[in-house]
């Protein structure tokens, strides 16, 4: 039974959404995922948000562009904690997306991530997870631990190859 | 029964939106006019623009502001011409609420007018009705001219006062 | 007799604009097309849109890119409903046109869409001329349903195939 | 015991970020609130953030303007939830804070609400702890309710009294 | 008979125009005073433009904000150099007013100064008319002088008070 | 004698402020090109500003773009009119170039054309040199005439070969 | 003999400027204040950048708002390091002040700080000195440290008198 | 032992930030680089900045995109002067890591310098340490002649070939 949904407005968003089911299931988090435009299947959005709960979901991830409603919309008809990703866009970069998504009025916050940022859309919701999920808690700190090492390898390598050295490295991968 | 539906995400947009009613009131079209959260009343909302063709609306002016999603998920609900009014916020001088509404998705348009544009939205109402309503024709032609003749007056009166004549004369009405 | 006129500002807004007429084709709603330049050729745009509605043209939808006037100045010599389409700028993204578009002056409306959204301006003028023509509107219920239909397909697909099979399949395409 | 901590850059921050804490209020949500600037004290921000799980802190809402690092200095110390808070600024309106905190790279994800936005930063805080208290839950959508009700109520009085009479109304108030 | 044309879309522009006036006052520039808008007076703004020329109008300086079409209109219909003043407005500080003048396409130049900027714009009037004006050119020369005076002054009594002594005395008068 | 100075802040500007020269070629005003940073050769700069119109230069066109200071630099060593182009920048779209000719100080204007709008620069000093050259004055008319017939043959064209084929027309040439 | 030269476009930022100044006088470090436009007083803003390390000058702090032009004039004629500080202004909010001091050209850096951010350009001023003058190294310890109580202090009194304690008692001051 | 620290947030930064060692390089100034993210590696940051003056570095140069913390997070801990590079982004083009750089609280400054200027970066901090090092004093006027005597050889090959003549070599080379 998932316990993440992931809901997108168009399957154009589709490659960049497709990095926070990526990241639950290196969490093994059971999601499931839709595509189900505000605008164009305004009720299915609707029944989706009101039933998602007693279905088991826990949190909700949505992606959408430009006027970008999905996931406030979604969050007008849920208590569940709700996370919206604004989708870059090709005349504005994704400044109305964002704008869309993060400036909700009173009473209906939606929780932003960045521009395209699906992943840290999934890490949100591992880490909303967490909160009663000690294995969940405990792969986030192993998570944070191999990022760490991540960055530290590459620095040693810098250091050794140098910046051009590395760089060339880097382009023959 | 109204023929226009003005509606508006809070009660802190009347003062606004107050004037496309004036403008409707001035070309005699009955309208009436809704408080109604895209966000807090979703059902209600989605029910307002389902029933609103029954209902004898022909076209609906939503006001909202911050992500301001009330225009676009009424036309959602209809395909009546939908016109939407970008509030000014105090943050982001209600470029949040312009890009909210006006960077709708294909298939689901919101006609946008300028940012607290109310009474523009009005004046478009009408200019729709008019299509099908000779006496609405003929009251914005008579409406046209009467705002030429204003400029007229205050050009004129500028050129025998001055600038700072006229100024004065101004500042003491 | 065209009952919608499709106005540019330029040849190279073409490939956008098209979108407009491809919609009103679809819906059989009979329009032309113009390249008509505000700045170039400005007494016969104003000859166009003051004679605009004596020949029958109900709605027009005008797009222009950067200082975009061609919209507000087609809509200073009518009453007719005008679409406003601001043109994708190489260099601002088309926040130029859209707010030299968007932001007229109280008494004289223009509707405008997204920023390159010219589809939404045709579906914009259908839904207005449906208020009057019930096959019309009927056409718009139905263009709505295979819309939703459409979503609802993709939504299928992509639970079937999961996010990387539906890519892959796309991709192919 | 404090299940939420609230933490701002400067106490200038504290008559927004007072919101979130008169939210958390409502619910009967223990907190504590805290000032500690991310670039004058960061010791104390790293081990404020380090130390909070085990303080038995399960969310964290961080406020900030400008070059706003606190909430994702924060994330970066801690795997729990944090939901950041952009304060509107003099110069720019608060569009520097929110970059600073929505645009985290990936791996450290910020929650972050609307420009001032403190209170549904409570509201969203509230929503994660709910996951897991059936009480909260209930109390949330009791808060949705009356919500909606003092909508209806606000639609209602509109339509009693007219524009001009509600406004007059409210403005004795 | 006046030199240059001073034309402005609104009454409500005069106080920033009327800084143009009084520039060209300044070097006894003889100039006229227009209200005229392109979008309210489309044919008086065209006949204006046309007719600038043979009126003995050398430079037409014009204002506008929001969508501001009127220095552009103006342009189209005359080959004397316009220049254009964006107005500050109230919910996007003139940054509209500001795209819609100076993005002009190829064909049609609008010199473009500072939003609010019409003292510069009389003083580019001079400029330009003082090319084939020696009193003028040398009016020019004593102005900077004078300018350059002021500055020289003002750094003189700050050297002398210090910034604390200047302040107060600036406060003071 | 050169008439009109062109004046660049480095060579990678050179494709767009050619544009300038080409228009001044087409109308046989003669010009200089001239690449001198503000920044790099500061000296250079001023001695070319103070000594232009000795020299014969009666406008300068100036193209910088980021911190583009080169138009007003020039400005503030001459009043003969200078005409500032705002180069399109890699990160800002030229947002960055616009502000900073534009937003100049009471007092030294600039005369500002849209980014990358070079080939407007060389119009506008045609139009400022045809206040005194009725030679010019006829060719501006004719240009201008030229560009109408221009967009009249592209409208008619469009109009005998509908949309796409119009497109198509246009793709293989 | 002052060691830091802080110069501003007009007497009008010098309330900004002035806390550079007081930040300096805190650490005794002897400066002076000059008034001095880049446009409108070219040749002196030439000589005093190009003077200043001789007169023993080893830091420049330049404010300006607009096209901001005065730092980048500065480092062109010096090598010494250039502060630049952004001036808010009425229209853009200083984002234009921002754009066209940061946005310096490869070869002449103007260090830049925040929007109205003097203080800090002492600071920065300070920092640099101290890399040469081990007592002020010291003193921004110091400074340091006593920022870190003041924020300590703050957090203890809200922990004390609660948020609206804090902020009656704050008020009454 | 290196002078200056040269860090970013990622190793995707290294391309631009390489600029700065470059000039570095040339100027015969020590340097290291590092790779160490402010929210993946916050310890070693810490550690790394509050370090690094004892290690003898004099100037840190830092890196970051997006809501780029890194140099801020750096500046809070040493009193070393940070220069800090705002990269560009992909959504945004940087402006989102221009205000989180540049906008930085009182107290603690970020030496700003241009979206992607790293080699000004290089400069700046070249050009603090030439305070106390003649020899780096003179290189640095002898790195202004050669970039001015290179703007020169520009102009003069402009002049010879013509704006065609140029392009074209330029090309071919």
């Amino acid at each position: 039974m998932p316990r993440v949904g992931i809901i997108m407005g168009s399957d154009s968003d589709l490659p960049v959404m497709k990095e926070a089911g990526d990241i639950l299931s290196q969490f093994q988090v059971d999601y499931e995922m839709t595509v189900c435009s505000a605008h164009r299947l305004p009720e299915e959005t609707a029944r989706y948000a009101s039933q998602a709960q007693q279905r088991g979901i826990q949190v909700i991830i949505a992606g959408a562009g430009g006027a970008a409603h999905l996931p406030g919309v979604i969050a007008a008809y849920t208590v569940l904690p709700v996370i919206g990703v604004p989708m870059k866009t090709n005349s504005l970069g994704g400044v109305d997306s964002l704008y869309s998504i993060v400036q909700m009025p009173r009473g209906i916050p939606v929780a932003t991530v960045a521009i395209n940022g699906a992943a840290n859309a999934g890490l949100l919701a591992v880490q909303i997870l967490a909160l009663q999920d000690e294995t969940l808690h405990q792969a986030l700190l192993a998570y944070r631990r191999k990022m760490a090492d991540e960055v530290r390898t590459k620095d040693q390598r810098l250091k050794e190859k140098g910046a051009e050295g590395y760089l060339r490295e880097k382009e023959e991968q």
